[in-house]
């Protein structure tokens, strides 16, 4: 809380699993190990099943490849995707813990200005722990971040903020940008290191990348759903945005706070513009009648989980967006499928009539 | 714009003036010379008029007291303040640029990172000639600074932004909080320098700061007006506040833009707690009811310009404010003698006729 003592931060580590997507070996966590090693990561494979994905020794890890996802979830697999990284919120699914933090498999440790090594997944456990202000601006950032408070004009009533949901951090080096903007400007790197974390203004949807985010999974886990993506599915690289548009509507309703700005993590290698450009084009013509969508849901009063919120939401989705595109009928339903895979996978707690901001679990 | 060649920020000299209340000699204005001496200042002097200003040799000024407030408005100059720096808003009236820049007589030149001095002005000038985005958040904050772009997931649609409208600058060292606050951490600085600008979302209210504050007068200027303080008015210390709000929702409901962030000027000493806790009090009550009535205040379609939505908004303020304390009936009827007494002093171009993103004068 703003004026209290900086307490150091817990290490969640038996509250926190690692969830990686990946079709390759894992080579990329020997430059975590220091930050990973004592996390248990769920690495989620994707394609080709009989491959072998290679982990660094010394971790600790279960892997789930695409026999594995067909055997656990029956009929309901079909609501994971498959050849696309939106299979990694399947890996949500099997969790058992309170807190994910998901990563791509070409992000490495980032360097802050002095030169020292980001502890990124320290950062977003900050960002989680402390509330969210979503209520109203505030001028100088996170006010609950040592060395920062409310300013002048914050209402007095708003300052306990509320728990905070989702902590979306960003990316040095190769920016998060679309096939057109990759294709303008082939050479761009993020090199401004933006020292701040802010709540996302309630009302206000956003981007929400996968690529290093961290979530409250008791509080707003069945509301990650990666959507339909890759094989099969007329699009793809919209399923973190989808999981995102989401996350924001069901959040607002439930009054829980999304977080953006810090960790930065390093992102290596910028992925092909013109195969993106293949995987994109319909949802670059889509998501401008999807954003007006999301940014006129209303859920109802009686929505009082997260499941119950996602479910209506599924049905205000084939309503309102089939009429764009006969694949959101498809969405809508996988929708319904993964909410049921879920409770399926997580009965216990009786997480369909679990208050939103239960701790349960 | 996005993606094209970054070109050197114009001066805006002949455009552009600074508004500076003050008591006190403006010795201040000795460290801001490479940076002000090129513009012409609008110095208002509060309290006692028979007090002479002096103001450092070679810059360019005209200064009202309260003598040459009351010739100049007659009996109109009720609705300036006295004896509190919200009289700074008869500068923006008499002043016939399109542009305005307002800063504390306690504020100084910072420094960045690198040790360089900060030339605010010059970035408030970047701040408002470039558009805002308020329709839709982008995680790497303001996608026109060199370097930056929209991120995946924006819509293609919202990317030519909307005019900007207000800068609001931020302060290192002392920061800008309330009595309260100052009482609580009275050793509390700012140190962060935060390298980001970001538009404020449509629909989030904000607590605007008057001490490093820039913005478009043919734009908005109507709407910033600092209220009833100080002097025989039960509240002080809520004139940029009042400002921010009222400016706020006319922006949003006009499509202009409000961005919030650099520059940072250098704030020197923190006034009085004991004082500002006097002057606050009430506030510190009302703005519990103040900033849910402006969160759901709704201007009508026909209010197509600046004054016609301010005159609205004092209409909804006396109804719905006036039983939180008469207090707000005097400042609702301030505030129409305050359009009425602009309108007065800026016949030319038809002001009440010009629409919103006119660029005439």
């Amino acid at each position: 809380m703003a004026g209290a003592t900086v307490k150091p931060t817990p290490l969640l580590k038996d509250e926190l699993d690692i969830v990686i997507p990946t079709i390759r070996n894992l080579d990329f966590l020997e430059m975590w190990r220091p930050f990973f090693e004592q996390y248990h990561l769920i690495i989620v494979q994707d394609g080709d099943p009989s491959k072998i994905i290679k982990v660094p020794e010394g971790f600790d890890y279960e892997l789930y490849n695409r026999n594995d996802i067909n055997r656990i979830l029956g009929p309901k697999a079909s609501c994971i995707s498959f050849k696309d990284s939106a299979c990694r919120c399947f890996g949500y699914m099997v969790s058992k813990k309170k807190y994910i933090y998901t990563i791509d498999d070409d992000c490495f440790v980032a360097k802050d200005p002095s030169g020292k090594d980001i502890n990124a997944l320290e950062q977003h456990i900050k960002n989680l722990l402390c509330p969210s202000t979503p209520h109203f601006f505030n001028t100088l950032y996170d006010p609950y971040r040592e060395g920062a408070d409310f300013v002048r004009g914050y209402p007095f009533s708003l300052r306990e903020g509320v728990p905070t949901a989702v902590s979306h951090g960003l990316w040095l080096n190769i920016p998060d940008y679309d096939a057109p903007t990759q294709l303008v400007k082939p050479r761009e790197r993020n090199t401004r290191y933006v020292d701040a974390v802010l709540t996302i203004p309630k009302g206000t949807i956003f981007p929400m990348c996968g690529m290093n985010l961290a979530f409250n999974r008791d509080l707003i886990g069945p509301a990650m759903y990666f959507g339909l993506m890759g094989d099969g599915q007329p699009i793809g690289r919209y399923d973190d945005m989808w999981a995102g548009w989401c996350t924001k509507v069901i959040c607002d309703h439930l009054g829980l706070g999304v977080k953006t700005g810090l960790p930065y993590i390093w992102h290596s290698k910028a992925s092909n513009p013109f195969v993106n450009l293949k995987k994109e084009y319909k949802g670059i013509f889509w998501q401008e009648e999807i954003i007006p969508f999301f940014q006129s849901v209303n859920l109802s009063k009686e929505c009082t989980t997260v499941q119950h919120c996602y479910i209506e939401l599924a049905k205000q989705v084939k309503d309102k967006l089939s009429q764009v595109d006969p694949y959101f009928t498809k969405l809508a339903d996988a929708m319904v499928t993964w909410i049921e895979a879920w409770d399926e996978l997580n009965p216990s707690g009786d997480d369909s009539a679990k208050p939103a901001n239960g701790t349960a679990k």
